[in-house]
């Protein structure tokens, strides 16, 4: 199956959708400039941190929100998916602001992150004090920010007056986020526990702050705005929608947990291992950190989170995950939800081409390089 | 005149509003405490830190939604007010973990700011790695989730879909607060500049970090949900409004500014002179730098934002402040705002009760002491 789509009607609807999207989002910024500068010039370097940090990303949300539209009867082309798809791209940058700063990474999407964008201001300038506070401060508001902006653009969705669910779901999929999120900090913090707890916290991880976020929810958020206040009565669908999406979201981040560790800093736009020198827990370590002896597992667990690691080191580090077994596993995970989640999506009742656009999107997003 | 208000009638109206606001957000946080328990039991600091913060405030933002609505001939008790109320207050929490961030703040109202919390949670459950990063990767999530929250507040007010203003409002509330908080931390690390350009941004932070988040914006919400769909004729009532509320938010703010220095710690809850150590930029500091010898401007400049000034300092720092006369004139400013916010009040086409609790909440802003 080609990543791809070929079907050139599918190829059209896509790219139209895209573009449209984002035309939406050029304006909507232009807008936020002229309120900025009305605030004050000295303001507008928030703005240009969300532009720039916007401007990259797959629009996958936006994407599974406008396929999951379509697939219940939404007509193609409507402006309402265009502004769910702003508010879900701007929650995303937002997230990634804010994300970045947690994880004290020094790069998003191959250019420097936000905090860094503004620490590197901040020596440029010739400021005073602490750069890297500044850094923080700056990259701080600048998501919350752009956290406003993202509600902004949801609440200015028309079809959102007839449909609550979708309200409901966008305020569930921000919670949840938040907490897998907070989750994800506290694995990284407490010291030395069974396996099994590690374990799962880190499938809770995958699921709050990743899988219902990135798949099921945008998808499921589409369905609810199309169907509108008949979303009672055919819940069937949306319920059908979660059953293909929440294992795909799955499968999807378990990838990204594989890319994390093993994928090539040219495509993904971050260091070789990064999530090693983060100290990122996740299914692939802690299901190493079960099947290695003890002596190996002290090395992972005193490895994971050194910012300092060695290119050797890692090298090390990621053929003790190979070796684990831990790899193979996870591949055979991100193997099972796939299947699971193209065995629902076959018993969806769907037209052809949002059949054909969701059955596309899986495959990219199990299948992705970056 | 009085605080606080004698009439009766007042008086109860207005602590049924105030009961009526604590109970919807005993139940909302109840209501968020079932959904995060769905995500993991492991979350809920989250929400016993935005909980144990909200309890505090004296609700200035609420009160004035409430009475900007009843002024604009809304009823009595109205649930939809409680909303907002409690959306204001919410977004007011957000604001303060990240601020206390920002300023590396230990303490708020009396306990300590939310990442301090976090990182005394880390110290006692002996979580490894920096308690420090612990404490602000969980705040920064805590407020998020916290802006997340206010939202959904917001979303929920019934009249919101007849009075699209006010969500403008909201929104752009929201831009001010963040844009004009970033002004404050630029004010903090831009190096040697003419008094003149410290001044003047020293007084854009005031109105937008401030006065017409925590006043304007308030009131003039809770006309425009009571005005809905006639908030375009009744436009006056609202212009009048915002006349009586942005001096009233400015005076508000400079009084914080000189208790930010000359407050008593045992009613603020913050240290004594905490805005010095801080190194905040007010106008205080701004008019104290023009009005002084260049020896003193550089003691001023090189104390701020010193985090380790003594409490001979601190006093010294005082003396200078109020031997330059920077605190007479601010004393001065303060006066002339609320002489000429209650002119704008009196000006105003407002029944009795109306007019008699906003004259109280401007006397209360002018001059408290907390």
């Amino acid at each position: 199956m080609p990543n791809q789509p070929t079907n050139p009607e599918l190829r059209t609807e896509t790219a139209a959708y895209l573009a449209a999207l984002e035309e939406r989002m050029q304006v909507f910024f232009q807008e936020q400039r002229q309120i900025l500068e009305q605030i004050s010039e000295e303001a507008l370097p928030l703005l240009e941190a969300i532009e720039a940090l916007s401007a990259g990303g797959k629009r996958l949300r936006a994407l599974l929100a406008y396929w999951g539209w379509r697939g219940a009867g939404g007509q193609a082309g409507d402006q309402g998916l265009v502004d769910a798809g702003l508010a879900l791209e701007l929650f995303q940058t937002a997230a990634l602001i804010h994300d970045d700063m947690i994880d004290a990474s020094d790069t998003r999407r191959g250019a420097p992150s936000v905090h860094r964008r503004f620490e590197a201001m901040h020596q440029l300038k010739g400021y005073k004090t602490s750069p890297a506070h500044f850094g923080s401060s700056s990259a701080l508001l600048a998501g919350d920010l752009c956290l406003s902006w993202s509600e902004m653009a949801f609440a200015a969705i028309p079809q959102l007056q007839q449909a609550s669910q979708a309200r409901a779901i966008f305020d569930l999929m921000r919670t949840e986020v938040m907490a897998g999120q907070y989750l994800d900090v506290l694995g990284e913090v407490i010291p030395q526990e069974e396996a099994d707890l590690a374990l799962s916290r880190a499938q809770k991880v995958i699921r709050y702050k990743s899988a219902k976020y990135s798949c099921e929810h945008p998808l499921v958020l589409g369905g609810a705005l199309a169907l509108g206040l008949k979303a009672q009565e055919d819940s069937d669908l949306l319920a059908g929608y979660r059953a293909f999406a929440l294992p795909l979201g799955e499968g999807f981040q378990l990838r990204d947990d594989v890319l994390g560790v093993f994928g090539q800093p040219e495509k993904t736009g971050k260091p070789a291992g990064d999530d090693l020198r983060e100290g990122k827990r996740t299914v692939l370590t802690a299901l190493t950190s079960r099947s290695v002896g003890k002596e190996e597992a002290l090395f992972l667990e005193q490895s994971l989170g050194n910012p300092d690691l060695s290119g050797q080191e890692i090298l090390a580090l990621q053929e003790l995950i190979r070796s684990s077994g831990a790899l193979d596993e996870v591949e055979t995970i991100i193997q099972a939800k796939g299947d699971q989640a193209l065995e629902q999506l076959a018993a969806l009742p769907l037209d052809p081409l949002p059949r054909e656009a969701l059955t596309a999107l899986a495959y990219q997003a199990l299948n992705r390089s970056a």
